[in-house]
């Protein structure tokens, strides 16, 4: 363990969240009162910023636009999904960050994304204790998926989680206005994880909320859904259900693949494009039983709907990164920042250090004991998990009644 | 003008809003407290519920659930969208309406809704005075659309307004955080006005937001938009769209038809049924500049959002309310309560009466002098008009981290 003194850079990868710039604002507030930091840089679109010699020098912005990062949504410093290759393969890339590392004489390297981004931040990670440069990395957690293996949760989830939650409760005010019987169904995010579409189930704790949940945990049936469905329908008339855009059946084929070919496309990283799946449900149902559907996708608008961000996930995204610059600073590397939850009733939150090669494309599932027995449902220990992580308002500053983002220079560092 | 002792009936029609029910409270308190008053009734599912014996007695509310209707989004009392017939032609529904309002003593009715529900309004307003039942009628505004005739802006629609320039600031947050050029296309609804569709645009104000805007009010045609979009796209790289649900062509064909056939499947007032408008455009400029596109409905989540209403339409919906039972109360009828906006550089608005007769069934457009000669923006006269509507933030009661909507009794008058 080694104090360095020395530059440091921070990047931001994957898709975004209402509070990954609260962890980049812990971590870069720490680093611009610590002595042992030369110069503060963000990464431009992540990895390819160091790869393309473009650095923000973050210096030069203003404390007070800086300190705006904790209400402002998206990756302020940009994002990117490029996937680095094996160094033992090609080790092209790696050079270069290395080049650059000694160009601007980086020792800390902080990372804030999720599973793919502590796969490239653990890579790096090898590559410089292999090629002896001396360089303090550590793994700043951020997923909307909640899909982080080691932590107890991710930040950004908390918000995402409150936003899903909130607009079912509200959106279930709404169908159900008219005394024809009508059905909805809600697309929320999650590829493989259904931490999300599991939050919809909240809603009906305090109010009204999906009476059906579909995880992609489980594997999902047509017929047994068309079947919940109608019975559901006879029943009560109206029917909310909530679907993670990551469903599959038995074989393993998404549910959104029977409808479009669009799940076949794929990114950088071979993960399938999602999106569509609540519309083509939507009108599935319509033709089987003839009665009003609506099909709803969250879409973009749940990884960003900053204000309705959950005050704890703030405060914890914003800790994660501080936590991230201590570990960096008191001499640890190759570890990624995570949560524990201290036993007990009352909901405490510690930062913990996990290894990063242990996370890297790792995937943390809902247990199956959490959900019901048909796989329709999700039972009260998600509840009791995920409640604690929703609670608070956020302070976002307004301005004309809008959300004021924090407006960075982005002075690019020669 | 008679000055009538008796039971009132409140009821709400046509799509919900954010702020409808703080309508209903601003009536319901004045009238609980009002000598002339015997009995407070809901109508469940607005005039539908007078036709099938089904009111909910108000009086046997606890007030403090009925003051949570100030922040309890959707018809708290249901909705419907029954068109009655004219009279001239076919009584029955009013000669039943009659037969209810003689039964509870009826003098007092109060309809909370858009266009059509002034059409209900006012006929029924007519019937019962070619009748000689002496009942005050009074309309009280309600439409996220905002196309009332008549009124400066209508309840309802500042709450919508202001979701849709939070979300369209959040999302172009969002959509920019990769290299990539990326091209987002938002629907917003309106089916033959603009003005929800041109509240995208303050986005702009504020920072980032739609760089296209197009308003039903202007013919649309395919080639020049996609001219547009290309165009900004090879200039910029990123594009924002925002489209109005109800943009037609100069022949006047709904757009969203060119895709699908269900803008032909007419509700029971004949208005076409729209939705999957952003998705297919999304899918159209995929095809012709093979670049990322994303397209993203606001749905019905833009009427409903109540945890982002704005803290002016709340409290102007309910002055409509206490407004329209203290216009009944003095004796007068067969009016729609509408706001006059002061003239000078402060933002002032009061309410006055106007014939119902006069706004029923009549739409009321963004002017074309506040779009653009091109039609694909809005000018700053729309902001200067807009942005009053948005200003300050709800303070929605909280209970577990989620909104806590009121939960009323509805306990049905026998």
């Amino acid at each position: 363990m080694k104090q360095l003194s020395g530059a440091c850079i921070i990047g931001q990868s994957g898709g975004p969240s209402s509070v990954i710039n609260a962890s980049v604002l812990g971590c870069v507030e720490a680093a611009l009162k610590s002595p042992l930091i030369t110069k503060v840089y963000g990464a431009a679109h992540g990895i390819t910023g160091v790869l393309d010699d473009k650095l923000y020098d973050l210096t030069q912005e203003d404390p007070a636009e800086l300190a705006l990062l904790r209400y402002t949504p998206s990756s302020a410093l940009g994002s990117c999904r490029y996937k680095l290759k094996d160094f033992l393969v090609d080790d092209t890339d790696y050079k270069r960050i290395l080049e650059i590392f000694k160009k601007y004489n980086v020792r800390y390297f902080f990372y804030n994304g999720g599973n793919d981004s502590m796969d490239t931040c653990s890579k790096i990670s090898s590559y410089m204790a292999q090629n002896g440069y001396e360089c303090n990395i550590i793994g700043i957690p951020k997923t909307i998926d909640n899909d982080l293996w080691g932590t107890d949760h991710c930040p950004g989830y908390g918000s995402a989680a409150k936003y899903v939650a909130t607009t079912c409760m509200e959106l279930s005010r709404d169908y159900l206005v008219y005394q024809d019987p009508s059905i909805m169904v809600i697309e929320i995010m999650g590829r493989n994880a259904g931490w999300l579409t599991a939050a919809a189930s909240l809603a009906k704790k305090f109010g009204m909320g999906p009476d059906l949940v579909y995880l992609p945990e489980v594997p999902f049936d047509m017929a047994s859904f068309m079947e919940d469905v109608a019975e559901l329908h006879k029943k009560q008339g109206d029917v909310m259900i909530a679907v993670s855009e990551g469903i599959r059946d038995a074989g393993g084929s998404y549910i959104s693949s029977y409808f479009t070919d669009t799940a076949n496309e794929k990114d950088a990283f071979g993960h399938s494009q999602m999106g569509g799946l609540a519309a083509n449900l939507a009108n599935f149902i319509k033709n089987k039983l003839g009665v009003k559907v609506r099909g709803i996708e969250f879409s973009s608008i749940q990884r960003c709907a900053s204000h309705v961000a959950s005050a704890t996930d703030i405060e914890e995204a914003y800790m994660a990164g501080k936590a991230a610059f201590e570990a960096a600073a008191s001499g640890i590397s190759d570890k990624m920042v995570a949560f524990k939850r201290a036993e007990g009733p009352l909901y405490k939150c510690e930062t913990v250090l996990v290894d990063l090669a242990d996370t890297a494309n790792k995937e943390k599932m809902v247990p199956r004991e959490w959900i019901n027995e048909k796989g329709n449902g999700v039972l009260p220990a998600f509840a009791e998990y995920a409640l604690p992580l929703i609670q608070g308002e956020t302070e976002q500053p307004k301005e004309g009644g809008l959300p004021r983002f924090a407006q960075l220079k982005r002075i690019v560092a020669r």
